[in-house]
């Protein structure tokens, strides 16, 4: 199939950050192509989006219902492949849903879904339908993250005793909200974000990195949530101790109050023969400290990498970031879309895309941290 | 004109690194699109690639003339708009002339043509034919380097003193050329890369930083170049002391026998009120010294840049790299495109992007210094 | 009182680490010297260590009783003014107490006893014979900690709201106390660490850095322990959730199976108008993010610095460390001692030197940490 | 021998930086102590700089002629064994001469003396009287700085290619010596300092590191000085190419006007197999740059380090900085002064300790320098 895969997007209107990147990530690697969106529920800021992506008004849609339906009218040359759901958290579920049901693939940014109980149903759908979902955990495409895990994996340090996870931000130091700044303004809305705030916005993700870095399964919380700026309704800052399945034990946290604080997500794991560490703001790094030797500092792109190597398409030095990470994301998924052709039964999980599975692991972290942050009790089990 | 501009490519075929930037750079703000290209003069590989970009054989051409003739006879609303030439050096100046001749605005990249002699002959022909020719020298594309320039300019840190800039590489410390690596074969012969090696390879990039970041102007240089690997016929190596037009001094190397290092292109500006410094490897920061107060590390993204703003995608702490200022040349030339519509004259240098003067002033750069390199006196001047 | 002071030493005999810190720091600043001491319990190795201090036979004694005895009956011209204990935990009350009852200043190591109990005696001897206890909680006395703490006390990070501080160690990642290695053996022994193993020698560390930069003060401490060296009697990693007087939490972990990690404490302390952040690695810079302007990197030795000033030998740029700091310690503590020839009443903490009541609260710590890890209720109050 | 060593010092009067540099260094590890000083010419500021120091009046002298007659006809168990000169370069011979004709032994400050003729004078009279005589070059003491010369030694990193050298300050980017600073006057006064500004000050300290790390001899300079500061009389700023003496090339520069740099001295070497990097700013890690795999930082305190294992005094993590760098020059010079009892033929160089030739060395590189600077000719042939 040596043609692009079409990409339709729901939400990404004037404002919206998320969706200009979900447009970058598809396309960077010339392995799809956006052909249609339904950009807002406002038609006239949709047409707008459908400018700015200089888009045929043919398909610029005033509704993801009216997308969805006359998408799935066009002829199979012609209609969109996959859609990108990029809409607050309490407009993933219904879209997603549709698209499936109506044959289409689906990226959803995390946290998946709404709530739990969506999360739950959306599994469902996924597996009555058959097409694939992922979920877009960014960090976890970063090509040194990838050759973090494999470390761990392989046993480079030992037998994992300890994970320092953190996601610090303070873009929320203010009363942000109050200001009409869109993105604050949904997050901070439980009607639009789900009960959680900065558990859900990024607690999700430093929690996926955990895991998928480590290879162990978080099995018990004990958690705090704070909401620091008067009015906020949701929390806007959390911290946790963390139990994992094999022994190991650690410290979670995501703030959105750290002000002065940018967007650096970071992970250190300890085992028996050594640790490793890596953070957003140094991506293309990846520090191995033996217990006896010499710290090593592995650089993306280097030829003595294993499974970064396919992720990076520039020499040594020459830096990728944020929008490469997810566009990793998005070339993998594109190799388990086109597999699905000839083999429905493509599993994500071997393409290294996370799935519906992980995006419901997100919303049951949230909702037991929730309900760890309202216990006395230290430990709450997980899930 | 709301529709992506069309994109036409003359070389990257398979094996080539920069192809491929260019494709990832010119579509990322999805402003154009690849329609056609001539990726190798030999038609299989040629093919190979059209395959690859996913482009229908009939806009895939066996050679770059073949391209310019039938493109300039598709309708407008079909042909393509501009051509980005990614060949070895010796192949850039008869492209580029046709290109330019045939009514198609050009992208180049660096240094411009294999001779000073074809540089001036082309600057006569983008003058001639009205159309742009932008060279992409990456490194001013980045947001902090932009950002830099702008400081420097509003007397943040005084008169400028002095200057040091280096790009050190290591990948050429061996005798790669002889292992059929593609990318050493060429940089490594005169007769496709013409009489510099690695002053023309990186030396130029460095050179056009620091006249980009320092608004000062060269004025005289003082060269040695050196080949360390033996048979090797360019130089592989080339340092000097530099002397600007405004009474500032200071040095420069660009080496490719630096083992072990990437391609940390940095540079530190000087003058009697502060530094600043910037460097390739952590290209989301821009250091700033004032002379009796704590440094300040000014942040891509961040609200309080000035020139900066317009040039990056992410909330700050989101990293981006190479390909996004790669990128930033690409856009910024995108809009002198759609300006040229109306107004003929439009100015490269007003959307700061390097034209035909930048590239010009980059051979005579590789000129001059082969000029001090082999000479006894201390001085030579520049150009 | 143009003369050294006279310093007596506890401990310190071969194999001893601290104690020839002990004895630099003291040294460092020319304003006391080592005159004798009783560096170990077998005569024969205090000797030696005489001998390595190139101390007279006359003043090398066979006990600490002996010293104290002998030392009081020389001339005031003479005699020691003041002594250092650097044994291990058990053997810190009773020396102490020994010294200020004949009428010696002390000086000891944290943690300052064995328990709360002997802590608590501790306090009321220093209170009876009106002599002065400093207790050598070494990080803070880095001068850019102490202009963390000038920050935040005058409000340049606004309220503060989070605390996150760490002490990251690898060296007991395997059975070193088996090896015969002498710091291990008696950290990780009950009879003589007393009831906290890293919570005692380092999470110590960490709390008082965390109240000492804040100037908040924790009230409740969520903690876990670990052993992960199987047969380890005494944890080898503590983490804990804290909440502050003031309304601020944090997270703290002080773990000494980091593997890799050497002693890179650190602390990040954040309040609504910016954040902070120290860690020993790069002592001689501390990071200020305001909200909505540049990071700032306040440098050691420069003229800009508050309290920083005096607690820096060197030019800015030339690296002080762990010695200066801790001779920092003792040199305000110097001061303080020669002030108490004429004022009786001298307060530490007016100097800036940590005293009994220091000490106290650590010790203190350490019981409602361990409390808390035995606790299945999330919170326990401290004290 | 077990007693201290008796230290004398000419110059470090009040005000001055690096007199009290030399006091904390000499005693820093326990082996000397100061008991004299020629503090002054200037006797009432040489008796408060006494007081400072707690010295008895009776060894506190009003020349450095007086303290050197009085010293040699006190008993040998009270008199100095050596003297430090902290004196202006102008003063460095003659009180040098005395003390060695007198029989003490001699550390001296660099640059080593005024003038190459008065340093070649030195060489003959330490000749002569076969006193030892060291030259602080600090940074050469700093451990892994050792390391990195055992590291290039042994092989690490192939064959040397290129070396690049840098000392930037920035404490004289404006007239500081017209403001009183005693530091900047002397420095910059013709009459004092010497015929170099800069490359005297801290171009010596560039050029000793250079050779001291890479084993190379420097053979060849293309030198220029500049003043950028008006009516300075000596050079600011110097900056070079260099070639060394087995085919290495290079770049060094050192300035004092680079504004907002403290003293971050730093070399990178290249070879055919590796590079590595050491900066005072980092002083405790040393990188080292395989060709093909992970880059390595070396950290002080730990077990795999060769040379530096026997310069260090804390735990990997707690840094060493400048003084102790310093002190382990003086620590090996009391080794040195020590052995030289039963061997008058002690060799300074086996003992890691710069000397009179290089102290003379330093001199010519300033000659060579100045006279490169004033030449026409590309290259000047050192010495």
């Amino acid at each position: 199939m040596s043609r692009k895969l079409r990409m339709g997007l729901i939400g990404g209107g004037p404002g919206s950050f998320i969706g200009r990147i979900h447009r970058i990530a598809a396309e960077l690697d010339g392995e799809a192509q956006l052909v249609c969106g339904a950009f807002s529920s406002t038609p006239e800021r949709s047409r707008e989006a459908g400018d700015m992506y200089h888009l045929p008004a043919s398909r610029v849609y005033a509704s993801y219902q009216q997308m969805i339906e006359a998408e799935s009218q066009l002829s199979p040359g012609e209609r969109m492949d996959f859609v990108a759901i990029v809409t607050p958290n309490h407009l993933h579920f219904d879209p997603a849903r549709r698209c499936l049901e109506n044959g289409f693939h689906v990226v959803v940014d995390k946290p998946m879904c709404f709530s739990l109980a969506e999360a739950q149903a959306l599994k469902e759908v996924v597996a009555k339908t058959g097409r694939l979902l992922a979920v877009t955990y960014t960090y976890s495409g970063y090509p040194l993250v990838k050759q973090a895990r494999v470390l761990v994996a392989s046993g480079h340090i030992g037998a994992v005793r300890k994970l320092y996870v953190e996601y610090p931000q303070g873009w929320l130091s203010g009363e942000v909200e109050r200001s009409g700044q869109k993105q604050a303004s949904w997050r901070t809305d439980p009607a639009r974000s789900g009960a959680g705030g900065a558990i859900g916005d990024i607690g999700t993700h430093a929690a996926q990195l955990a895991e998928y870095v480590s290879g162990q399964r978080i099995t018990g919380i004990s958690a705090s949530l704070h909401s620091f700026v008067p009015g906020r309704r949701l929390d806007d800052d959390s911290q946790m101790q963390l139990r994992f399945d094999q022994g190991a034990s650690g410290l979670l946290f995501a703030t959105q109050v750290a002000a002065g604080e940018e967007n650096n997500i970071r992970i250190r794991v300890y085992g028996d023969k050594g640790g490793i560490e890596w953070q957003q703001a140094d991506a293309n790094s990846l520090i191995l400290r033996p217990l006896d030797a010499p710290q090593q500092v592995w650089r993306a792109g280097c030829g003595y990498l294993d499974a970064a190597a396919g992720n990076t398409r520039t020499p040594p030095g020459h830096p990728e970031g944020y929008l490469e990470a997810f566009a990793n994301i998005y070339t993998a998924f594109f190799k388990a879309v086109r597999e699905h052709e000839h083999d429905p039964a493509v599993d994500l999980r071997r393409h290294d895309v996370p799935g519906v599975d992980e995006g419901l692991r997100g919303m049951a972290f949230i909702e037991t941290v929730l309900r760890s942050a309202n216990s006395d009790q230290k430990w709450t089990a997980f899930p």
